[in-house]
Formats: structure tokens, C-alpha cells, sequence
């Protein structure tokens, strides 16, 4: 295999799954009816939320799931596998029904993201693939929200190709930037496969690559009049960057030359201090409108403290700590059993108890309301089985449960609610087009500026948003827990 | 696209690349020779080393460059581009020259791992890919090494897909991993892609989905009694999960089953004793044979934490933090012009200076020596220009500067050296068959195992490896240094 080959991303998948579905095919359990959830149990960065991005790659991998002739025959090489399990995977579609929250949804731990009703072979080998798409799209989205919201309304371009965990990581993850907030990527197969703004002006090599600065900067305002960031941090700030940048736009007024967008970029240095100076040096210079952008290991906090700095900066290029949520590259969505379908058709939970209490797990089929007050802010999320949730009485009065601290007595009243999860796909076919990227951050948007408490959205101990359940969800999780015990 | 499309990895670049390449190209400057060095700046984790990986995907890449119609076409509609440089790329091919450390070598700060020599536009084009795959697996490869050597001889898989940010972090990962040093993947495309162990057996489902954990064990063995690692941390370790998995043990073994591989998972927990009690409980019933394997949430840390505190534990599960490399997740490589050559060909030297001191380049084409003493260990690396080292000179008295201590008197005596870069790459065609996996990971055994000193392999204050330079070359960069500061 090579880089240009195609991938079948169908064998992206643990050999847990393998050995598992063959095992229930053995044993003639591989149509039998299961529910699985997707959920995650903390906010990354100790936020107040996450992001939920990757349900259209999803999709898609859903769709497209096959198994190869060289694919059965590698399997077939481990011997591990019987071959009317290998004959079961040559034929294989996927031909589950997938519950979902719109992507871009504001999430919160232990919720039911994704439910996959299906054959119980197919719920299971389809785990790896689901996770990692969850996982790493909305850790970046995460991530790249919080960013976008440490530089206050300045725009924050994605720079971190390089830095990323391989391609996908590059491409996906510009993709969940820009659903978090980001404005553009400089990262060409991104804007190209997902119509997302593209951008990027000159490196380092650009200067070093002419026998001086003064040369390098007039070569680059010859071709790119318009859009002509000068990078000015080769050899010397402000001795030399900044001095040059203004001597070249004062060449280019000279010669009748209106740029549509000059600028310099400051990539090195003590980024609060140089904006600054530079600030002044243009301003003096009469280059008001010149722009100043900075980059070099920027994130939620570096942002925010050069800003308080008072750093004089007009947008950011963010790379390494965005495209790999440094400060905690994990987010840990799991995917769990929550129920099993009997003979008669009829679903019945299954929990997990573990010996970490926060791995105990919510079983069953579920439904996940946001809650609002008459002002339209989400006061809470609320689990409820399958019954739902009765609307009237939320306006009048309808007792719930927290379950941290079920001894208290709690009501919403007032209230209107809004079904989190959605059918997505029914028997392996969507029920819905894909919505554009635009269109999720568009969302993502809509939520933090109307919805989601200011604070639920700071860094410092965000309020932890309310997770609640109906008062016979409660009843029956604890039940299980109790019958488990004895 | 979707992700089963055939990826053009050729458009995976920062779009100032093409900006760049444009711009030279408007001065007829794409043919001016150059080169450029791929280098990083600081061990990850305060490490003493780092382990050079992606190499082979680089080759990859530079061999099957193309841009196709839809390329071009979308590049076209972004309005940034000349027509005759569209033209160009339409008919674009990598023919440089690429010059390389072995994939595998124990690599250090600031030493040119790569080298390309190559026709500007090409060498300036092929920058973010270049860095992206030294990156991401350079940073993997060095993590799991720094695992396995925790784990003392105890087998490391990779768990960690699911964790990984994406499919080609998940499965270029788990190439790393193997370089590294681990002993097999979960991750069935990487087993097929490069011929590397696969291996794994049952998640929690499997034991939620039947009505008991017994049931569930009894089924399992019953599939898989030669590889039959059962999860006991379902409901409870050592009240339900282990005495069900002896239960089990012994119901083979009156049925006359002999397993070649049985014993249990441990994935929550403390883990030091949960496998202290474990083993007690096994060896008691007379299944000292039985493995006992752990996961959850590993890195070198908890490993070293864990069989410090007695753990019994016969090989670990490794996930998240070593596909994302959690505590460092980031591996600066950069890729820095060094040379520009004149109309006569010759190759001038360029250097960057930067406001922060440890962004300063190393000018000039290189060459790269590890030297040996009498006993075979690495004692130091050694930087000179062109002409090379004196090998007969470093038998008898050799003199050197170390760059952070230019006033000390050093020499080598009785030491022999070795190249590291090699050329692999002769006018855009390799020069040398692929290396398989197993072949890189037995070279990076070979060179911790022998070569290596043990000081610099510890995770506290290792020692930091010695880069040292002629008394030419530091002349050369001393001299380079002081023009551009007056």
C-alpha cells in the first residue's frame, strides 16, 4: 500500500470486532437485534461542552462498508476465522437504523450521541471506525471553539497541517476547525474537499531564498499587490522586518500601487510586545490599514494572554496546539451495549458496572431533551426512557431527577424541550443530505450565541450544565444497579 | 468526497507553498537549485533521543506527485494563480535529489535528518507532507519506544485507534508503533497495509450481551479456546470476573481442552492490585499458566507506577496516549532553506536567525557523522561541511567545538564514525528497495541495544547526546552569524 492508494477503510476496525462478530456468527447470535451508544464522560480542558463533529464521515462509512476479495483473504490468512463468517463479510452492507444528534450540537458527557439499532454483527464491527471519527473531529472542533473564542471576534485561521497526525488528521481536522469557528485553513485538500476558505501568503524560505530581506518583500509585493503579508521575523523584527515591510509599502503607494491587503506576520518573539511596537512603527509610517497577523505555538491561552497584553493584532494563524489539541488530545468517546432485543422484539437494557464508578454506563433505550426556560436557554439536558417527555408538563410542572444529587426535589416549569437525537439512517440508507460545513459551524454559532449560558462558554470553572433524568429513567437504572449488587 | 475516495495526497500543502512557488515562477526562478533540511528542535518528553519514522511514506509521495484536471481546476477558480504556472503543475514531477538518515536511526535536535536538493518550486512544494509524516510518526515511534522500555520485556500492543486522530493517524500510527517497538496492533488495515502482527479478543459487549458474565465466558472459550483472554472487569474483578473466568479454566480442562492461550483483561481499576490478586487467585486454582493483560489509560508513567507497586502482569494493552502521544503530542520538525546555488552551481549557504535564539539554522550543506568509540558507543554526532570528516584523524586526535561550549578544547581519539544521510532518492527515483517494518524495528534494537548509551534511554534527565561541529563548520556559522549582525 502507498499514500495515493486507495484505502478500503472498512478494515479500519480493532481485531476485537473481528473476533467477536465471527464468535457470534458461530453461535448463530449475528441477526440478533442490539442497541449501542455513543457517548463521551468528560468535557476536554475541563470546558463547560463539546462540539459534536464527524457524523457525515460517518455516513458515509456506513454506506460504503464492504470487504473486499483481498480483504477476506488477508482475514483468511490470520486463521482465526470460520468461512461461513468470511462468506457472511464478502456480502456484507451495513442495514442498521442510526439515531444521532445534528452534527454540530452542543454535547455534553454520558449523553447518547449516536444509538445504532441494529444486527448485532453489524453494531459491533462498525465500533472502531465510529469512535475515531467522534473522537477526533469533535476534540478539534472542541478545541478550535475555545481558540476562537480567546481571540474575541479577531478571525483564526487553521496553520497546523504539518503538525497534524497524518493526513487525515490535517484534512479532517481542518474540517472540524471550521465547525468550531475557525475562519479559513491553509491546508489546500481541506478547502478543496469541503469548500472551506483557503489561505496562506509566504514562509521563512520566501525571504532566506533572496540575498536579502529588502528584495525578498519587493519581489513579493510584484506578485501579490493584493494580498501581500510580509513576514517579517527572518532576521530582525524591527531592526530589519518591519522596516523593510514599510519601506516596500511606501514603494508600491509611490508607484500608484492600492493593495487590497497588506500586513506583516510576526512568527517568533515576544508576540504581545512586537504587535505592539509594530503597530506603532506602521501607524507612524501612515500604514493604518496595514494588518498585523501573528502565528508560533498559539492557543485559548497564549491568546489570551497576549491580548490582555494588549497585544495589537488583527487575526491569528493557529497551527500544532489547534490541529492537535495539545493540551489534551484525547477525547474519549466509547461506544457501549445498551440493550438487547428477545425474541419477541422487545428491547431490554444492559449496564455496565466496572470498577471505576464513572464507567458505569446508562442502559437502555433513550431519549435526550434539551430544556429551555421562556427565554430559550438550555437550563439542562434530560434523559428519559423511551416514553419521552411530556411537554405540557413542562410548562406546568414536571418533576425530575439530578441524578448527583437525587435526594432533592426539582421541577421544570415554564419549559419547552427539543428532541437531541434524530434518525439519520434507516436500513442503511441516509434519511437526510449531508449538511454543508457552513451550515454546522452556522449552527455551532446559533447555539453559543443564543442558547448556551455565557457561563457554561469561560475557561475558569464553567458552570457544569445539567444532565437530569425522568424520575422512571432513574428508577430503572438504579434498579439494575441494586439487582447487580445482590 | 467521501473517505473511500482515492485521496490526491499531492494537494496536501499549506496553500502558501503554492503562493511561494507561483511567485518564483513569475520570476522564473522555479528552476534556481536549492536545498533544503528537514530537522526538529527538542526531544519529546524531555527525552534524550528520538526515533526518525515516515521516511518510507515520503518516498511515496515524492515519487507519485501528480496534479490532476480537478486539481488544477480548483486552483484555477481560487484566482490566485498564472496560467503558465497552472500549466506547470499540470505536468509536474519530483526530480530532485533526497539524501536521509536510515527510517529507524536514533535521531537529535537539530541535525539534518533530511536533506532535498532540488529545483526551487519542487523543493518548496513538498514541504508540508515531508513534515507531516516525519512528524506524526517520528512523535508515535519515540512514544511507544519510551512505553515498551517502560514495560521491561513485557510485550506493548497498540489499542489505540479508536483514540487516534483519524484512520491514517490509527493506521500509520500503528506503523510507528511497530518501529518502536511494540509487539502487534490491534488495527486490522495496519496488519494488512504492513505486514505487522495483529491481535485481540473480546470487549465488554461481549459479556453484556449475553444474560451472565459466565455465560459469556463459557461461549467465548467454547469459540476461541486457543487464544482465550477473557475481560473480567464487567461487573466485579474479583467477586464475578476472575472467579468466572477459573470456573471456566477448569470446565476446559475436565472437558479435556488444552488452551495455548488462556487468561484475563484487566481494563479498569487499580491495576496494581487487581493483578496482584488475580495472579493469587489463578496460581491458587492451579492456572499458573493463565496471562494476566492490562489496559486502560497506559503510558510509560503508569506502566513504571504500576510494576513498581508489584503489578503481575504479563503484557499491556496500550491506547490513547500512545496513538496521540498524550503528554507531548506535538514533534516540531521543521524544513528550513540551508543552500541556494549561484549561476555556477555552487551551493552558497542561508541562514535564518529569528528573535528566539533556538530557532537559528544550521547553514550550508552538511554532512551528518555519529562517532564511535573503541567500544562500539555512540559518543557524540558530528556536523562538518562538505568536505567531510578526517577518519584517519579521529583514530589519532581529532579537535572539535561543542557549539554550546565553543572555549572548551575537545578531540576525538581512537573513534571510528558513520554517515547518516544517505542518499534515497536520485533525480526524483529511489535508489534503494523499501525497508519493511520488521527491518526498522530490528535496526532500532540494534542501536538502543548496543550503541546507545543506557544514560541517555532513562526518563529522568537522560543524557543530552553530544552534537558537535568542525572547527570549519563553526567557523563558517560563527562568521555567518556576525555579517548579519552588523
Amino acid at each position: 500500500m502507498t499514500i495515493y492508494d486507495k484505502r478500503n477503510i472498512s478494515m479500519m476496525m480493532d481485531l476485537y470486532e473481528l473476533t467477536m462478530a465471527n464468535g457470534y456468527f458461530s453461535q448463530e447470535q449475528q441477526a440478533s437485534r442490539v442497541a449501542f451508544d455513543v457517548f463521551f464522560r468528560k468535557n476536554p480542558d475541563d470546558g463547560g461542552f463539546a462540539i459534536f463533529a464527524g457524523l457525515e464521515q460517518i455516513l458515509e462509512y456506513l454506506e460504503g462498508m464492504r470487504f473486499s476479495e483481498e480483504d477476506i483473504a488477508y482475514l483468511r490468512g490470520l486463521n482465526m476465522f470460520r468461512e461461513p463468517f468470511l462468506s457472511y463479510l464478502r456480502n456484507f452492507r451495513f442495514t442498521g437504523d442510526v439515531y444521532a444528534f445534528p452534527e454540530g450540537t452542543i454535547i455534553y458527557p454520558d449523553e447518547p450521541i449516536i444509538t445504532v439499532v441494529a444486527d448485532l454483527v453489524q453494531a459491533q464491527i462498525i465500533e472502531t471506525e465510529l469512535l475515531t471519527q467522534v473522537n477526533h473531529q469533535s476534540l478539534i472542533a472542541t478545541k478550535a471553539n475555545r481558540i476562537v473564542r480567546a481571540a474575541a471576534g479577531r478571525p483564526v485561521s487553521d496553520f497546523g497541517a504539518r503538525r497534524a497526525h497524518n493526513n487525515d488528521a490535517a484534512i479532517y481536522g481542518a474540517r472540524a476547525c471550521l465547525i468550531g469557528g475557525v475562519s479559513g485553513t491553509a491546508t489546500v485538500s481541506a478547502g478543496q474537499a469541503f469548500d472551506i476558505p483557503v489561505g496562506g501568503t509566504m514562509a521563512h524560505s520566501w525571504v532566506m531564498y533572496y540575498q536579502d530581506e529588502l528584495t525578498a518583500f519587493r519581489k513579493f509585493a510584484e506578485v501579490y499587490p493584493d494580498n501581500c503579508i510580509l513576514l517579517v521575523d527572518t532576521y530582525d523584527v524591527l531592526r530589519s522586518g518591519v522596516p523593510n515591510a514599510i519601506r516596500v509599502f511606501g514603494e508600491m503607494e509611490a508607484a500608484g500601487v492600492r493593495s487590497k491587503n497588506r500586513g506583516i506576520r510576526l512568527d517568533s518573539g515576544d508576540l504581545a510586545y512586537l504587535s505592539r511596537e509594530a503597530r506603532r512603527m506602521l501607524d507612524e509610517a501612515g500604514f493604518t490599514d496595514a494588518k498585523i497577523v501573528v502565528s508560533n505555538s498559539l492557543d485559548e491561552y497564549t491568546i489570551t494572554s497576549i491580548l490582555e497584553q494588549g497585544g495589537r493584532i488583527d487575526s491569528f494563524g493557529v497551527g500544532e496546539r489547534m490541529i492537535t489539541a495539545r493540551s489534551e488530545p484525547v477525547f474519549g468517546a466509547v461506544y457501549k451495549l445498551c440493550a438487547v432485543a428477545g425474541p419477541d422484539g422487545v428491547f431490554r437494557p444492559r449496564i455496565k458496572i466496572s470498577e471505576t464508578v464513572a464507567k458505569i454506563t446508562n442502559p437502555g433505550l433513550k431519549r435526550v431533551y434539551r430544556v429551555y426556560n421562556a427565554d430559550g436557554k438550555a437550563v439542562a439536558d434530560l434523559i428519559t426512557g423511551q416514553e419521552g417527555v411530556d411537554e405540557a408538563a413542562l410548562r406546568t410542572g414536571y418533576r425530575f431527577v439530578d441524578p448527583e444529587r437525587p435526594w432533592k426535589k426539582h421541577e421544570f416549569r415554564d419549559c419547552t424541550a427539543k428532541s437531541l437525537q434524530r434518525r439519520v439512517m434507516a436500513g442503511g440508507v441516509r434519511t437526510e443530505p449531508a449538511a454543508s460545513v457552513r451550515d454546522i459551524a452556522a449552527y455551532v454559532r446559533a447555539q453559543l450565541g443564543h442558547e448556551i449560558w455565557e457561563e457554561e462558554q469561560r475557561f475558569e470553572n464553567p458552570h457544569k450544565h445539567y444532565i437530569d433524568m425522568s424520575p422512571e429513567y432513574y428508577a430503572m437504572k438504579m434498579s439494575m444497579l441494586e439487582e447487580n449488587h445482590g
